[in-house]
């Protein structure tokens, strides 16, 4: 029923996370059937686009019954690979590293940060949440010899690009950079980033001075 | 020359952010003229891309000469409305508040954290980057006075809507979420969401097992 990755197209790939988190999120609060309506509703997307999103992947709800909330929970993680648990390392074990490596919020959720690195002499050998950090020196062969595919970046715009490379070279094919600055990788890597000043300024164009 | 906002697409608006960043790069690089073509190789956009996005408010460029960087810069800045510096406050002082109240990054991009709040009695009081963290009692009242239009909500998932609730009432346009859950706002309000997860689980789609 699934068809090729390159057919779809990755915005519908985008929106998969979204419908996952909706759909655990009611299963949380007891609910055991839903609809593409009340997804859409919470979601504010239409209905119609869940069920064609839906739709590359096969079929998943039953005509005027919708969907089974945890049959369809699996089928998503399943989809996303999320149905196991996925290593991470984090390179850049500043406040916003810090921070993430302290949140919650991954397990469960398919991800799990094994390991961190910095190449500050008094961060090395520091424990956080039981993970020591390593020096950047041994980012290569560490993550080659775990077969590490996702890292995420937290360090200054500066370094991002080099760790990049690095981080390419031991194998990794996804990356989640919290640099400000766009990354050059090579074409079976993905990347995404996060910059919260370009959610700000996206949203500030609608702001007026005083209104 | 500028269209009214509704005629251009946020998908549109959404890159202005991107290409402005890139061009402030090539600015702190000593460059000061750039191209479609050189951006676009950058950013892993199309130059035509890029044209057709900045030809919605205006003509920037010159045909064979390319964009002089400072003037291109100052005209995303005034159409973005970061030619000017926003006050920000921030709901829930943990880790990953802790940490973007540290940030630096906002400083020179249009924005500047200037009220904290939580609702943890031992957190109340204390301060971070000169900045003393008020209650949420006092959020709505503060806000209101100060005249805040963009929030950022740092807290958990279960707080979200509610703190949401408040800054609407209290006057704010814009809030940029990081608790993972869809927050319901009234039309005006425009919202944006960081969750790594979601970019982690777009990407884990495409890895395979092990390969």
């Amino acid at each position: 029923m699934r068809r090729s990755d390159s057919e779809i197209p990755d915005i519908v790939v985008g929106r998969l996370p979204i419908y996952l988190r909706a759909l655990i999120r009611l299963q949380q609060e007891g609910r055991e059937i839903t609809s593409s309506q009340e997804l859409g509703e919470r979601l504010g997307i239409s209905s119609a686009q869940i069920r064609k999103d839906l739709s590359h992947f096969g079929e998943f709800g039953k005509q005027g019954t919708g969907y089974t909330v945890s049959t369809l929970i699996a089928e998503l993680q399943r989809i996303l690979h999320v149905d196991r648990e996925w290593e991470v390392a984090l390179v850049g074990v500043g406040d916003l590293g810090r921070a993430i490596a302290h949140y919650g919020g991954f397990a469960h959720r398919g991800f799990c940060i094994t390991h961190l690195f910095d190449n500050d002499p008094n961060k090395i050998g520091e424990k956080i949440n039981n993970l020591v950090i390593q020096p950047v020196s041994e980012l290569k062969e560490t993550i080659k010899k775990a077969g590490i595919r996702i890292a995420m970046i937290t360090t200054p715009a500066d370094s991002a690009q080099e760790i990049a490379n690095e981080l390419v070279e031991a194998g990794v094919g996804a990356i989640l950079s919290y640099a400000p600055v766009t990354l050059s990788v090579p074409k079976h890597v993905r990347v995404q980033y996060i910059d919260p000043v370009l959610h700000l300024q996206r949203m500030s164009y609608y702001l007026n001075d005083r209104d």
